[in-house]
């Protein structure tokens, strides 16, 4: 395993290792610095593992639960003139990119000796990590708010998840996990915690692998463990010399949750705010600013998308033969709209991840179509 | 592309190539054989494509859509020191194996100049065959039953098909979709097709290329088209000169749909009819002597199981990090019986696909939790 340290974006204050902590003690959110000490990714691959292990070395955990992770299909397509590569991430075990994270964190957690971790979210996250937590014999405890859908809480439930059903909006629901934190028992959200984007970095590895480099990806924006995970792939694949240089990001958020893209400038006159991209339904992500910067170092830009073109979009996919929540389809409405508007150019190559399976909700797609 | 043609196995007379049979004139079943000329599996290979394509050379069809298909992961597990191999078919853009099978139906389908096909079933089938449908731009009829539910015939009009609810037994559906088959609109069922069984059997190709030879596969058999299909595969493997012989089959039925494995000797006292198993709820499949025949050829034995132990299969599953639909489980019941009667010897190698997602049914997987 390459020697790493963890690190206070805020403060640069380095924090201890051997224990868990989801942010600093000034506040700050924490990043994972791996040393390279010179090396090179290919030397540094496991090339008979197609799964996450493939990159046990580039990973900051001892140990991983040997159960099928990552190394997802690219369906390539050739959509006005540029070259499309549809990553379906969706095509896992709990149905969603957020099991990478999940596995990561757990795996994590449990070698720092955690007995059971508190995670706040009724969607994709919160069956990420109650399955990751069922195989590794680690007990999760799942905040939710009162309102979530029956049927994702009888998924938690399915899974042998504590649930918790807190009467509140989505911020109190985060204060009441984090409260509930003790001894043995951690708060590991995604929101925050630096392990889980080490989980999503890993597919911008294995794009790299199975395509070579491409000009530009899309990450639809909630917390923004896509589009931070993705960008801190491809910075560790130039830093292990295996690229020149980082694609440039196009971030995509829903109306009515639209701040990271605003500050890059995007515009659009939304009437009201998304129902339907309830996966990056977040008002302001602990990690904004993080964010921001790197779709600005990569001379990315911001897309704004409404529920009609999520719609419209979902349709058109599934003419693709991919069954995918509408969150998924907000990359699509933002790689078609960066194609319209010029910023992606014709003849290029274009990252673009699937990131929730459509078949967990067909009741909502019904209702929705 | 390997020259190939179709011969009925009831008459032994070989039928025409050029346009779409699902049967032969005298009622028998039709099997599709390929003319290896003494070629080998590894020059046959495109290794290039981790998906269905990588085997082109070896399917009857000479268009092959391009959207992912196939190239399932496997996971490894040591159970009762037992090497078990679970091959997760059900991570598939359908959410189950019968992708591969519908796949290559539609394909050859389309370049034989259907305009449309006619489908009979309201499950895994029904769903796969309107995706490759939606895909290929044919068009999709499914006669269902009037009492199936509402969730699946909702998802099959998602992906646009045209489903027409029979007021019958699932035999009377079946009659009622042969009545409808006309000029241009062809009648297409994984109970009979022979191109269906060619896509399935790509999953021994898979499977082979991935671990290896292995001491046994366990197929459950309702039409029986994994069975045939992995029989087909590892026999085709044996004919390429890549193996020296078939694995010994395990045949899994289900309380009161149990013929298959009757005739193989298998006995056990069912109190009631299997409710769970859904997919495998056939009283008499066409290919059923085929089945039969395959198994004893390779010296393999069936297993009968009862919905208890489908449900205590769900649950363990589950803590392997492995969310499928009850039919799956069926595969994980037969395999712990072959062991525990001393059937499956320790220290053996065994293939186990999971064949259909549980994401698709979790409201049914709490009802039986």
């Amino acid at each position: 395993m390459i020697p790493f340290k963890v690190v206070c974006r805020n403060c640069g204050r380095e924090v201890r290792r051997d224990e868990w902590r989801w942010r600093d003690d000034c506040g700050g959110v924490l990043d994972i610095i791996l040393d390279f000490q010179g090396r090179k990714f290919a030397e540094l691959i496991d090339a008979k593992e197609e799964n996450i292990r493939r990159y046990a070395q580039l990973l900051p955990v001892e140990e991983l639960p040997s159960v099928h992770q990552g190394w997802t299909p690219i369906v390539k397509k050739n959509i006005d003139g540029v070259e499309v590569n549809f990553k379906l991430e969706y095509l896992s075990l709990g149905g969603s990119f957020k099991d990478r994270g999940a596995y990561i964190c757990v795996a994590r957690a449990k070698e720092l000796g955690a007995r059971g971790i508190i995670v706040d979210s009724s969607g994709n996250a919160g069956i990420s990590f109650s399955l990751m937590g069922l195989l590794s014999g680690i007990n999760v405890d799942v905040f939710v708010p009162k309102h979530a859908p029956e049927g994702k809480k009888n998924l938690l439930s399915l899974l042998q998840a504590n649930v918790h059903e807190i009467d509140g909006d989505r911020m109190e629901v985060n204060r009441e996990a984090i409260k509930a934190e003790r001894e043995g028992l951690i708060y590991v959200t995604h929101w925050w915690s630096p392990y889980f984007i080490e989980g999503e970095k890993t597919m911008a590895y294995e794009a790299y692998e199975q395509i070579g480099n491409v000009d530009y990806i899309v990450a639809a924006v909630g917390a923004g463990t896509t589009l931070l995970g993705l960008y801190k792939g491809y910075q560790e694949l130039v830093g292990l010399q295996a690229l020149d240089k980082v694609p440039k990001i196009i971030a995509a958020q829903a109306c009515g949750y639209t701040k990271v893209c605003e500050e890059l400038g995007a515009r659009k006159e939304c009437i009201t705010k998304s129902k339907l991209a309830d996966g990056i339904a977040i008002g302001d992500p602990p990690r904004r600013r993080q964010i921001v910067e790197a779709v600005k170092r990569t001379n990315g830009h911001g897309i704004i998308v409404e529920d009609a073109e999520i719609k419209k979009a979902l349709v058109e996919l599934r003419k693709l033969g991919l069954i995918v929540e509408p969150t998924s389809a907000v990359h699509y409405v933002a790689l078609k709209q960066s194609i319209k508007e010029g910023f992606i150019k014709p003849g290029s190559k274009v990252l673009l991840p699937l990131t929730g399976s459509g078949l967990k909700l067909v009741d909502e797609l019904i209702e929705i179509s």
